[in-house]
């Protein structure tokens, strides 16, 4: 059974996950282990292993005896408690300089925080996001490694191997040191929150909006996909809106409940944009209508109440509303993914990542489960120049923008007034329409918070802080 | 100077809040004290007090010592580490049985860490929010007590003495146990950023799309402030938009800079959303909001860039536009509210706080910043029925709401149509419209994720999770 000690990465946790991620590196001819407690995780890893350089153990001591040194152990586990036990059950079976890597989705304070005590403990220490779901997992991810610098090196060939590969580059690359990787994957996530939100919205219009069936919704999705719109969501999209179970005369989708479930990311990157004072609010909302679709219960009282306040079809035209949507769907991923990267580029300041923006866009072009062609114009943007703020003052991003204009100004508004809830696709526009105010009226805010706080006020032209009594009766 | 150990209230930090809170008291006979380890701050106090009750002493242990058994000292410093800091500094000076009152806008998380600190150390001890600015403090506060429900009998009758009253009743009460006082001012606060996002934008379509000047538009808050929208904050926009320097020819508000800043209470509330899942939208981007102000520089140069794809104005004739501002300006005010008080509903589960929302209805329609007519109208839908889930499932607000839609959906229509940046509304237009949805595109999000994370979906009329292997190639 033994082999010895020759496994080059062992993968702690052995579900959908870090099975395929080992199958993966076993397909390129890696000698890999994985390990997890239950019997059948492991025989399911041998099964579909069929004979490859893989090994399956149940017994820790074994799993961490077949790696060669300095040895590295992946972690697959539940974010949260799950990973610092594991970290306190595998340590006394390793040596100084050996390398954990936790693949999950920890949140990045956490992982600073293990950093930090493996540091001192004298072992390293990598955060990484993997993404790309198991067919990714499988057949090439996108993966956003953090941390300890050095340590990278020592696994850098065996991730760039099996990474996705977009032009023949790999979609792997060192992210920065701490939580650098972490932070990057969830936003990352949160993103791809944004990005399914437009997309469920985009349905409603088709469907409520202007009443095509599924099979036309699958056309339009099918089109946009072969067109700039082009990404791996659209993909999932067109597909869904074909999917019918065995024998079954009706989509699947129509009898799935319309409750979205989450599991924390998007709204960590929302709270830390609230955190660092950057708007996101493309995310924010994402988040919210995830929330508030659990909310079945109410929708239907209050859907008895309001439902006479509709006035649909939106049009009698569905070809030409679709140019429209079409148009507000590229404005809208286009405001999303700037919403992510501006995070970035403030987050970089605020934790001293040091992210290289273009870099980034590089690795979610391929594996991940936002790529898409858009993210060629990102790189693009950010290559051209590295000390780039926001996406949206890059020059070649401009022009299209503003020819998808009267497509985003045209749902949005008609939306609002037949009464149609598209509240991620008005959040982008108004985000923009605020973020290009060379005035905002935040200077009423100001004056608010003096008359009633005494919070004081800045004005312009003038360095200091001033408060007026703006009551000529107060005391 | 010294009197002996006779006043029956004590409080630690004496800026505006402090200050003013003691002259309340002393205002109405007791006899209080007031510590400041800075000189002036103290002098302050004792000049303003002109000869009433009050004593004021830079020395603590004199301060703690003037105070008649069982002691109350309540704390007004900076959220935060200070509150920790003055806590240990007290503690030695004080009894068993004593009663500490945090007053500040602490996090409720720290509220509850102190609160089963002090009580493990014997002591009692109070969170509680107080709003009402300076002026407030001074002639009539609304304020939030939570914590131990028993000590709270201790200074019930200084504080029904000194808080405002609305029709014969004292605008404070006991919220619940832990941090519950806390809580409550904190959402208090989400609900007052959204009402001055909502004003700033109001003011945003008075100046930018109808081109009224300053004059016109204090018209405007003027006649509304004397109509159903009635409140405190429309009341102080209503006296800005007159307000000019001694001397000066044009309003003080054209000179403070379009920046807002924000203490953190808003964000926290949105934070604290997210958590519990429970959408507050409106909050969400008025927070959002505040923080795109301070990116002035960047919001400079895309107005060079974008300014072209701006059509203004949003209609000729302002008197009949302001009618429908009017609308949209209710509807989005009720709909904050009833974001504000489900979050409470929700907290009130997730945290065991037990609140009662005609209570905390009933002491917001006086001396708080957020103080408005309606809240009278909030008051009697959870008085009416004091299980109702959501405000706008309330019969009578029901009628008023749909009246006002014409109103919401033509501002929210016309600015994504003209480019005008109206997020909040926008946001409260949407949240509407969503939450009146039988069927949200949820759905196709729960297939999206089952897609690419096997992360499972249930169906509609059947119990259980379901997986399904959506692509025909998977592995």
């Amino acid at each position: 059974m033994e082999k010895g000690n020759q496994n080059v990465f062992g993968i702690y946790g052995l579900g959908t996950m870090g099975r395929n991620l080992l199958l993966n590196m076993a397909d390129h001819g890696f000698p890999v282990a994985g390990f997890n407690r239950h019997d059948d995780k492991v025989t399911l890893l041998k099964e579909e292993s069929k004979g490859n350089s893989v090994q399956g153990f149940t017994d820790l001591t074994e799993f961490i005896n077949s790696l060669k040194s300095p040895k590295t152990v992946m972690l697959l586990v539940t974010a949260g408690k799950a990973v610092d036990e594991v970290i306190t059950e595998i340590l006394p079976l390793l040596k100084k300089g050996d390398l954990i890597i936790d693949g999950g989705n920890s949140h990045f304070t956490d992982t600073d925080r293990r950093y930090k005590d493996l540091k001192e403990k004298g072992f390293h220490f990598i955060g990484m996001g993997v993404s790309g779901g198991e067919e990714g997992a499988r057949r090439g991810p996108s993966m956003m490694p953090g941390g300890d610098k050095h340590a990278y090196q020592l696994v850098k060939p065996i991730l760039e191997t099996i990474a996705a590969h977009v032009n023949g580059d790999p979609t792997v690359a060192y992210m920065g040191p701490g939580s650098a990787g972490h932070f990057v994957k969830m936003v990352h996530n949160g993103i791809e929150y944004a990005l399914m939100q437009l997309i469920a919205e985009t349905y409603e219009v088709l469907k409520k909006g202007l009443h095509l069936n599924n099979e036309a919704i699958h056309a339009v999705f099918k089109q946009w996909n072969d067109g700039r719109l082009q990404s791996f969501l659209l993909e999932v999209t067109r597909d869904i809106f074909v999917f019918k179970n065995p024998g079954a005369d009706h989509l699947l989708l129509d009898d799935i409940k319309d409750e979205a479930k989450a599991k924390g990311t998007g709204k960590w990157t929302s709270q830390v944009g609230m955190d660092i004072n950057l708007p996101i609010p493309t995310i924010d909302i994402a988040v919210s209508m995830r929330d508030l679709s659990k909310y079945k219960t109410l929708r239907v009282q209050a859907a008895a109440i309001y439902s006479d306040t509709t006035e649909m079809p939106l049009e009698d035209n569905p070809d030409e509303y679709i140019a429209n949507l079409e148009q507000a769907f590229y404005f809208s991923m286009v405001t999303a993914y700037a919403q992510g990267m501006h995070l970035l580029y403030k987050a970089s300041q605020e934790y001293n990542y040091d992210l290289e923006l273009d870099q980034i866009a590089k690795i979610w072009r391929g594996g991940c489960i936002i790529r898409a062609a858009f993210l060629e114009d990102i790189y693009s943007a950010f290559s051209t120049n590295a000390k780039l703020e926001h996406l949206l003052l890059d020059k070649s991003i401009q022009s299209t923008l503003k020819n998808s204009l009267p497509g985003i100004r045209t749902i949005v508004s008609d939306s609002a007034k037949f009464g149609m809830a598209l509240p991620a696709y008005a959040a982008s526009l108004n985000y923009f329409d605020a973020f290009r105010s060379e005035k905002m009226p935040a200077n009423l805010i100001q004056a608010q918070r003096d008359y009633f706080g005494a919070h004081t006020y800045e004005l312009i032209g003038k360095v200091g802080v001033f408060h007026t009594e703006w009551q000529s009766d107060v005391s």
